[in-house]
């Protein structure tokens, strides 16, 4: 993608930019920061997922002619405003959590450090891209944590934005799922691709051995081949007729998938096709997954339910401002402090207490850097949180590209297995650990 | 966008070209629909969007070199099929239901006439733009319904994926929102724009009254102020004491809104500033804005909800082999018949029946084109709902751009204006109208 993301953004990050720049307070310190307030009730951690792709479009973050022309029709800004946006590049400091990484509630998900005008615009950008792919990746996990090793395939690309799908592909493998539908997935992330046929094949021919017989014959016997599009019982004899007792795997989608696969399963092996696999797909979350684990079955494909977030199609993260520099130069913790929707001044950053590498408490120190770091080195049972992608403007490319999805992929698995396999229980319930906001420094 | 958005597919689709065109079976003429099988159960009637957009991106589909080297190097495909791909092209019809108009379940929303080979292609393109455009649209439609004339603001670019997050935008205008925080939206569809200022602007600053009059200073006295930083009634006061009585608005985005709306008013034309309007933020979705509807609140700024398409994040549109030639070259239904997700076969055409002026029944005609044609011409009273997007493969302009927009936010008015008013209720409830199938046809 080349393509500039830089008017993916909120008018009111241009307005306010405008106002700043004219009153003289645009180029004031700031210390942004990115967290969630709650989880959704029934769930018990976070995945972060998205920050690659976010470091990513950063190096696409800029104004081109186009949009300036467009920004100056519109009126609402001043042409001073207009040449700032023309040679605007983020040249601040980003650092976070890093992707796969489980998050609680106010856990210091991204900070994000710079002038304010030049992190004020990033704002829209950053949101959009934590809160879905970490809705996806949050869901994926306890689809992956439900299947207890049977691979999960992504196949929800029908069910999400064309973009959103690619991404949501992305998200689900960085959770743990073996593979995806999406084609443009694997182009750009050189994730696995998977996927054989649908029901349009089968009708698309006179008759099903027909059909069967053609996909075959292209794919191979090591294909999979829907079996339910007609008769079930009928569909497997016929498969296996057609394909011999090396056909890889059949598929079912539709019905009564658990009773399904029991019968074909003993159906398969009576025919001497003990090692073809059974995948089964139709509308699967991580209830009914948990719910097939009994059933034997092989692979499970996840559409709707993962690209959607399963319950949470998005996140609940914002991007606060918790510090300042003053008129006089001096920074200082600020925030909101009305009615509701309150948050927490000051800097943050986040470690994890473990005790026999088991997570026991997420600990949110509050105050400037050099506090919190002092504080991490005299504390070794507390693992830090807080990564560097950015520095002084220039993306480090270890967060990015294949390498930050393969480092993502293995550390969701790592961090997930700090939990307390009590917090891989689907129902409702507690936190998989408290979290404590502990000052340390002045900031 | 320039990008070609061809491999925002699904593998299986690929697989299946592969096995059909070694089998001879691709060639064969195939009528494929898009149409969901249910709305979600609080639901009277759905918003059709996307189709504009999808016509754009049929624009933009073809396999680049880098694609072909792709799907080359992962091996599931012949060099048959990757020439097939290479020179890939529409050359199909394409018809149905107009952007912005109502539908209901079996609907026919989409035709794609064409090959097989090329017609299964577009499957996951299609239903990924139809079903979150129309699961964006069909929430709109309720709010800006419960809204009763008040102006319904789209800012929930932060709760979607970024690109989700501008056609979010466009849906939401098509179904009556009048307006988008989505400077991207504006740029490629030149829909009006809107915001101001957030919480950071008021933190950035050492004293609410600094950052009222640095707004206003740079945005004039027609500006919306943010008053609930700190305390809603001293907030309302400084922005009147600093902007005068001719203040735009204020905004609140937090407590309870509906009580400080009235508060907020009683104190605002005490001030004397009669003219400054009340907007309101804050995870308002149809049932909140309903329920403020008594309070003098003069437009509702929509975020998370409108976006995740308020409580149903995707529709559940399906592309479904409806028809095709068999091996003798006659035309012939098709559909799946097992255990459940059957689907009827035929070609279909909608056309709703109204009577004066009042939608009355939603009915759906099998057969092929003559026969629904003939149907119409003698039934005046139903008003027919397919057009015709796609001829030869060349998509008729009217449908895309600023033009195919603009009709879609006036043809859904038109369409949501038949619907007797008891449908436009929030509660739980019958469809608007009932759908009856009726064959007139032989296919």
């Amino acid at each position: 993608m080349s393509m500039s993301v830089a008017l993916m953004t909120d008018k009111y990050e241009l307005t306010m930019l405008d106002a700043a720049l004219a009153h003289g307070s645009a180029h004031r310190t700031c210390v942004f920061e990115v967290f969630t307030r709650r989880l959704p009730s029934w769930r018990r951690y976070g995945v972060v997922a998205g920050t690659g792709r976010f470091l990513e479009a950063l190096n696409h973050f800029h104004f081109t002619k186009a949009h300036i022309d467009m920004l100056h029709a519109d009126g609402a800004l001043s042409d001073t405003t207009l040449d700032y946006l023309a040679n605007y590049r983020f040249t601040g400091t980003i650092s976070g959590y890093a992707e796969g990484e489980i998050y609680f509630p106010h856990s210091p998900v991204l900070t994000v450090e710079g002038t304010f005008a030049e992190a004020v615009l990033l704002e829209t950008l950053v949101l959009s891209i934590l809160n879905y792919d970490s809705a996806v990746a949050s869901a994926a996990s306890r689809m992956t944590a439900a299947a207890h090793g049977r691979p999960c395939l992504e196949m929800g690309s029908r069910r999400a934005h064309e973009e959103a799908a690619v991404a949501a592909a992305r998200a689900a493998i960085i959770a743990g799922f073996s593979g995806t539908s999406n084609l443009e997935a694997g182009y750009r992330y050189g994730v696995p691709t998977i996927g054989t046929s649908a029901h349009a094949f089968t009708l698309l021919h006179d008759t099903e051995e027909e059909a069967f017989a053609a996909q075959v014959a292209a794919l191979g016997t090591g294909t999979t081949l829907l079996v339910d599009t007609y008769d079930v019982t009928q569909g497997v004899t016929t498969a296996i007729k057609v394909a011999g007792t090396s056909l890889g795997a059949v598929r079912l989608d539709s019905g009564d998938l658990g009773a399904q696969a029991h019968t074909v399963r003993e159906q398969l092996d009576r025919l001497g096709a003990h090692n073809t696999t059974i995948i089964v797909t139709s509308d699967l979350d991580e209830y009914a997954i948990a719910g097939l684990q009994a059933a034997p079955v092989d692979g499970y494909g996840v559409g709707t339910k993962v690209v959607t977030g399963s319950g949470s199609a998005t996140s609940s993260m914002v991007y606060k401002l918790v510090a300042r520099e003053n008129s006089a130069g001096i920074m200082e913790p600020v925030a909101k402090a009305s009615t509701s929707k309150s948050s927490i001044g000051g800097r943050k950053t986040g470690a994890r207490l473990l005790i026999d590498n088991e997570a026991r408490e997420e600990v949110v120190l509050v105050g400037e850097r050099d506090a919190t770091t002092a504080w991490l080195s005299t504390h070794p049972d507390y693992r830090p949180l807080e990564h560097t992608f950015v520095d002084g403007g220039t993306v480090d490319p270890q967060w990015t590209g294949r390498e930050g999805l393969d480092r993502a992929v293995a550390r969701h698995a790592a961090s997930r297995a700090e939990l307390n396999p009590h917090a891989l229980r689907l129902q409702s319930g507690d936190l998989a650990v408290d979290t404590t906001m502990l000052p340390v420094g002045n900031l």
